[in-house]
């Protein structure tokens, strides 16, 4: 097999995490998976949503969206629309119960961080790489939070992180770009923590259902890739 | 560990797959998974969405709904609000693309089956539920489709179930009512084919990650769960 | 005249009225006028509208949907479409008007009923059967609220139905099913109160305006409708 | 009995109706029931709703709509909310459903007149005035279309008006406005064609239910106020 | 060069200011410049947006809307389509700009002022004509507050006007109707104060972009419109 | 008189154009305006809107948009609120006239350009930035059709740029950042042609209306700044 990216099975595409990319969010990063640029912007808010109000704990949410050309043929505008589509929803929706996972919502009082990931440019695994990048503008939003004194302690439990696998050609292959996602049979994404823990485990079967074996297959190349990222988002935060 | 509904790790609960359930669509069935009570209702249009236009394949659409005292609090209206909430089209998404695996869409010709799935009691697991009683509805309006030489061959390929697998106190169990859903720690979806073959996979850390141990636990109780489950589909059917 | 159903001219269809048809709300009433099935479920809750906070007064109101496939051809979700038509605002406003007839609003103190009534499958006169099963739950409502020691007096003045008539082939018939209703020159919707008080009086010329006598040999028929399904009521109610 | 305005029961308001009221529409005319003043502007197009197509027949349609001030205190205005009330959507089906009563609808060809009924000054009475004036800005635009050779032959089968009658303080009265309104126990509309068939009644109990003695009352009432109303129509269009 | 209307390129069209013309509003002015007629209401109300509670300081805004048929063809009703366009929210936001420029808003107290500018006829000019007339109800609402002491000083400090200029077949020209708008090359909206200030200024090249020497000719045009009309508010203000 | 940026009246911040900022769009710039970054991508489409079908002559449109976080505080997602601000609104008709000014729109054929114009960070000026960017991506997607073959001369008549212009403590000031536009009495926001014709002039009081005088002087700094601004696109395009 070979894949169009010429990658080995097991490579994830050049990663860069750029901290501090716009200058008034609480933190602030470019991610990128090759061709996919996803900014991610940490917005703290000293405010909880209702159904939290009076109960100490705070939370963390995200918002997703796509530039309208950051896809090779323009895509309407949601905000003109009126209406975020259900792929839409449904990704916001997984990146903030992945960095649910990472925080001690106790710990955060009752404040609220908002992470706004946009993908400015697309070329497949933008959720991927939302979320990887979103965990790092959450720590430098968490940082910010203790050096305003918001909060007293560091509510990070572990560092989270995603990657997508699939079966290309009946094979596992790591990190899929656009035109391997396209010929995919199976697309599954992984989030997972820093101490080996799943925190979502979603494989769709796009053509035909997948076996048992593949799905351990794409586990095992999944894991090896989000640790990967995880020292990847280590190192551009300095920990 | 005891099971706040007193069932067995591996218990299903009571089954009931009735047919025919309304008059008016092409496939009409009420399953109850205990006091969960879904109506799928599939019907039958000589036309296809505007991507597939030309393309002599066909398409399989879901929507889905609560009635909004189908829960223990009324919940609002969707279409008061104007809006499907996130979770649902996260759900009719999901319900969707697992039935499009069960067909082979090419024999489905220019036609499209859209199957409604409507809560009218929920106590956890409708997601899983609706996907179980769907398949039925489908294979009904194939049959239909069938009778009234729409089609010529049977598009079926297999039959397609789903159930809800969680960590409860530790231990996996299946099939969560509403209370053990309430305070399990991961829950995890599996939709699969009659012939082993996995379609989706969804599982969510709620609380604290899951280890890989617990995932392939979870994954062995749904893999038997969804086997009985299609046992129940075809007696239904009388396959 | 021959009615296409072969009915009298003043005979209703079957009517079943079943209680506590569903788990969770506090009034839960399927109701069935021959095919028309329409589910009642009154919702219990200590807050009023806007409107009538800090008067000591009570409030009751009603949603309407009807399933997609509870008729012939599919109708399109209104909360995927997100909006409610506008032959469903106007049921549910003429719902809820009728239920407030029934009742001392007063007695029921700062408290709020809502009836949702979903059609499960339609076949002609939705609303009247609507209105009159929805006046069981109602009931079924109040006795919780008194039980619960919510209200300490019956807020109910009068048990509230409805009934559809129309004018077929030049004479007037009680009850109309759908193919009946699709050929009727004129469609009337009478609620009363089992005290013979009118609430709504509702007649619509389809094709040809209706003239004086069939007018009040349609408010004839309805009236002993009425009575009849008063009777069906009470009795469902042991009253 | 006193009425509020000072009437007799059986009186109307000072009735006015000036065509040609604005210059764009092909039937433009002001309708005054006292203080309500309603600008009616009927307009042709040559085609017909989707459902229709094709089938040689046309379409008459309204829209209903009040000025933010139109009113004692400002209503949000519509447009600025993204949607109609429940109320408009009713009042704008009940005069359209009026107004295709007045016409033969194949005569019409395959042509749609909307009238636009929009409400500058409100004190009661605005649907009925809205269906009255309507009706004078319908025979205008019919005018026209046989002017231009649109159609050859008159549509019009019957000129329509409508009334509101009520009880007020026991007592039958004609045409109420808004404070007599305001605290009437029963309201009903009425609509009929000038040969005395009845085309719509729309009696509701605000209160009290209503007898049937109060019923046959308000119905004698309000056919004599439209036999008025009529007459005042056709002065005005010099038939 | 002769314009369609026949007017002097300096020459303003038949203007025409009347108060009073519906009951409700607290300043209820129609404007007319030609055929163009638009009614202005303004309403007084005893609250600000949120952004100034508590900051002693009131507010004006301005709502626009234009009736579906005062155009040549009818246009879609803005509250049926559920959005108001562009244009129109261009425009309410110009309204209610310039006439923020015409008052002190300290003086106005925690109250705010909402001018609902209806067009009743459309021919040109609308904006400018409901920015002349909209004054005038605003003067006349301020008169209300002060006689009912809602303040106690005139927050008046300036009268307000607008006109409209372009450059028709290369000269500059003086209040435009809607055919000569349509075959100008550009289009400019002045508002001033009635010292001479500038509060306004959009000149929009609608086909070749203009010369500064024609900028200043439209200048002038319009500082000698905007003079007459500020007279002419003055003169029905009995100023 | 010392600007709070330290800039002299006439000066400019440093502006950079970025070309093929990203990869997918016909035309791709990212332009500076000191901290003000927005993102202009160009989209080619083979069809024109509904009013200009079978005209033979093109359009080009814009749309805007600010990511949430590229302001001090956070904003809500126009998506998410499911509407775009009046602001929006106004801001992308603007930039569609302007860059409709650039283009002799016959030459285009039935063609559409769409420029997106996402604001990346905000610190004033986001619209005039936007403008002058999208220009130059404006060109970059003409040069793609040539190469294309998809027309065959080229439609660019004239460079476009934009800058604001303001009085800041009673003097004219250039490109104001955010600081200095939250002061300024006065903003006016200019387009212009790179042979000095005018194509935009929004000039608004804040507070003060502004003298002609000061008018003057504004459009004199104006006209400067895009003169430079030209000069830049140039430069970027190697003109």
């Amino acid at each position: 097999m070979q894949r169009p990216s010429g990658r080995a099975p097991a490579q994830l595409r050049p990663v860069r995490i750029t901290r501090n990319y716009t200058r008034h969010a609480e933190g602030s990063v470019l991610v990128e998976f090759g061709d996919t640029k996803v900014l991610c912007n940490a917005s703290v808010a000293s405010e909880v949503p209702r159904f939290l109000r009076g109960q100490g704990s705070g939370w963390i949410t995200a918002e997703y969206g796509m530039l309208p050309r950051s896809t090779g043929s323009r895509m309407p505008r949601e905000a003109a629309k009126g209406k975020q589509s259900g792929r839409t929803v449904e990704i916001q929706r997984l990146i903030g119960r992945s960095l649910r996972a990472a925080v001690d919502l106790e710990l955060l009082g009752e404040n609220q961080i908002t992470i706004d990931c946009d993908v400015i440019q697309a070329d497949g695994g933008t959720r991927t790489a939302a979320i990887t990048g979103a965990c790092v503008a959450l720590v430098d939003a968490l940082r910010y939070m203790q050096r305003e004194k918001i909060i007293t302690s560091d509510p990070l439990k572990n560092m989270v992180a995603a990657v997508s696998v699939g079966i290309y050609d009946g094979e596992a292959v790591l990190d899929l770009d656009y035109p391997e996602d396209s010929s995919a049979d199976t697309d599954m994404n992984l989030v997972m923590a820093e101490d080996g823990g799943m925190i979502e485990v979603q494989g769709t079967a796009e053509g035909e259902p997948f076996t048992e074996a593949q799905f351990a297959q794409m586990l095992g190349l999944g894991k090896a890739g989000i640790d990967e990222l995880i020292g990847l988002q280590k190192e551009a935060l300095s920990l």
